[in-house]
């Protein structure tokens, strides 16, 4: 499985003793720490714990005395672990029993130590390579048409996907007052649906910088496609080396990856780049409080990912590079959305993506993103778009744009 | 003049022998401080320094060798000071020569230390005092008809200062998505102007909490006279001793009198009242960076009076209390607006104010409007609207509304 790495994981085969004394109290145990959620507990020799009064949404079996003792000693990795391994298998609700079990955990402590790790420019071209470069193939399965794999702008909850992510794209680009002929750098621009979007229809030139080799590549051969190869350079480098001016500076589902220690190096990329009047708009996943991504998901998904809290973004990118928040929308509920989608379109190709990958593979993509439409529904995660100008640069908008 | 001290304020007689060798050393030095600002000085013997290049927009006349010492020592606080008392004379475009010594004055240092006191309910009756109870009289002369007295809403810039009251109020209640029935705690309400339009266009009832005792007399004989006495209950006491649940907490021009030691405070107060599903919006002066407020604006006009970054404010007020933030708008140019209104209603008042009061106050209060202007246009001041809700709560709305 290219740039996904499974070793070292739990092994699926079934313990062949009868359970002890011993795995039934830290059966109980387990169950204990998510007492609200009415999950049904199973062993490997059909030892059952019952949900306390509910009847249960869903079954969590364990097939081997190592999957129990893993999640007795680190439920927040060894969760993903054994259900990515097949090691722990589950029935039921997937979804609903994640939520469950969101909703039953205790809160997080307040205060965590700080990140001690900067993504520089190897690292992170590592970790991108990691997600982003599995395939333009295996993305083409379940994202939308324009192959946009940020949170989308649902105008209505019932708008399609394609739809709600040409509604983003429109959002973002009204957000930034774009006018023609205006000079556009995007830091990570994926596939390039942003860039060619802006080029399009808002007759703006556009620098778009990505470390995917494998996007990039997709990314020119729309350009070519849609004849705008001379009004639209997708670079294959680091955001950080972003020269010239620009009137809007945008970055969509890039800062999860920039590693809090790095932030002033985007502000000062922006207060390099962006001229006394231009505009720009960062969009992240973030939180109410700070706290460490989930460890399975910096292991198995995305390595040196961090999804900040906005005074974190502004002290550390905004405040030093001179720049004031204009506008900041949380669009949390449509990141649920988005995934709610995605999740479907991927279970429909799933047997695809086995195909092409394996079992493991499967069930870890649909860990991330059933975790993730949790994350978002219950409110542990946060959509942010910041909109952002020089601080006293008084030809920013008199009156800002609604979503309609 | 009540509740405005002016003891100890630089005298205003002119000195009777000519200036020295050191007077106009320290004069040149004073210009050379705002050097690129187009001003011309005047000693009392006439003395002169014109502008390096341009022509002079206005002339700023020492009367006394105490008022130019005063300015070396500490022009921060003492052009403030002798300007109230007549020490110093301005000629010319006053607000052109505040926005141009602004602009010429070398930026602030990024950091500095903490405010060591807290607003306890004492020190912040005091404070409000001070400012809010120099007599609605005076206020009328100059606020708008509905006695608003916090940044106003232009639909267009051309919009009338009363229309953009009520376009604001309407904002704040369309951003609250406010429901007949609902019940609304307001903390520090002015003279009501707010809660009453809410419970009258919204069908809400009102709790709406102030400590000066002028302006709650004045807003529930309004609510008298409206009729709305059983909807809107002005309450004479500090926002910390509201009690009971509200769907909605709104606090308009009140954060930037609360202190910084004080915010998780008003956390505790939104986190006790709100409703699980309940919405709440901040509305304040705030910085794009941490800076100390003026110091002569903090002796003479807002004493204890702190505008703070957006950080601030999400790290001590919402983060504890587990709010998350929904939507942030900057108004900064509504507020440049704003004042723009009051200065001009206030000169065209100010024969009747300096009847009132006295000379000196019209120079202070003058120079605390233009001031403000300036500090709005130049970005050294913003207007933030954050709206909030619980962590987590999906009863909030799908898309955002607009100012339109």
């Amino acid at each position: 499985m290219r740039g996904h790495p499974l070793t070292g994981t739990i092994s699926a085969h079934a313990t062949a003793a009868g359970s002890t004394w011993l795995d039934r109290r830290i059966l109980g145990r387990i169950r204990r720490s998510v007492d609200s959620a009415p999950v049904r507990f199973v062993l490997w020799d059909g030892f059952e714990i019952e949900p306390a009064s509910q009847r249960a949404i869903a079954t969590i079996h364990f097939k081997n005395r190592l999957a129990l003792l893993s999640w007795a000693w680190n439920p927040d990795l060894n969760f993903g672990e054994t259900y990515m391994s097949g090691a722990v298998e589950i029935s039921g609700d997937f979804g609903a029993l994640l939520d469950a079990i969101y909703r039953a955990l205790p809160p997080k402590p307040r205060r965590w130590p700080a990140f001690g790790r900067a993504n520089d420019a190897r690292a992170a071209r590592d970790n991108v390579h990691h997600h982003y470069d599995l395939g333009n193939e295996f993305y083409r399965l379940w994202l939308d048409r324009e192959m946009v794999y940020t949170c989308a702008y649902f105008p209505t909850p019932q708008s399609t996907l394609d739809e709600a992510q040409v509604a983003k794209m429109d959002l973002v680009c009204r957000k930034l007052h774009l006018a023609p002929g205006e000079r556009v750098i995007e830091a990570g621009c994926g596939w390039g649906a942003l860039a060619l979007f802006m080029a399009r229809h808002y007759g703006v030139t556009v620098t778009a910088f990505n470390v995917s080799t494998e996007q990039i590549a997709y990314a020119r051969a729309r350009a070519c496609r849609l004849g705008l190869s001379s009004r639209v350079a997708f670079v294959e480098d680091d955001y950080r080396n972003a020269v010239g001016a620009c009137d809007a500076f945008v970055s969509l589902g890039m800062l999860e990856h920039v590693g809090l220690q790095d932030y002033p190096t985007l502000g000062r990329v922006i207060n390099r780049t962006l001229t006394a009047t231009g505009r720009g708009l960062l969009h992240f996943i973030g939180r109410d409080r700070p706290a460490p991504l989930n460890p399975w998901i910096t292991r198995r998904i995305f390595p040196g990912a961090y999804p900040p809290v906005l005074r974190e973004v502004f002290e550390r990118v905004l405040e030093p590079a001179d720049l004031s928040v204009l506008d900041v929308e949380n669009l949390r509920l449509h990141y649920a959305a988005t995934l709610e989608h995605w999740l479907q379109r991927f279970e429909d190709a799933s047997t695809h993506v086995a195909g092409q990958f394996d079992a493991a593979f499967v069930r870890a993509w649909r860990l991330y993103l059933a975790g993730a439409r949790v994350a978002f529904t219950t409110g542990s995660m946060q959509l942010f778009q910041v909109l952002f100008a020089r601080s006293g640069n008084n030809a920013i908008p008199w009156v800002r744009v609604s979503g309609l």
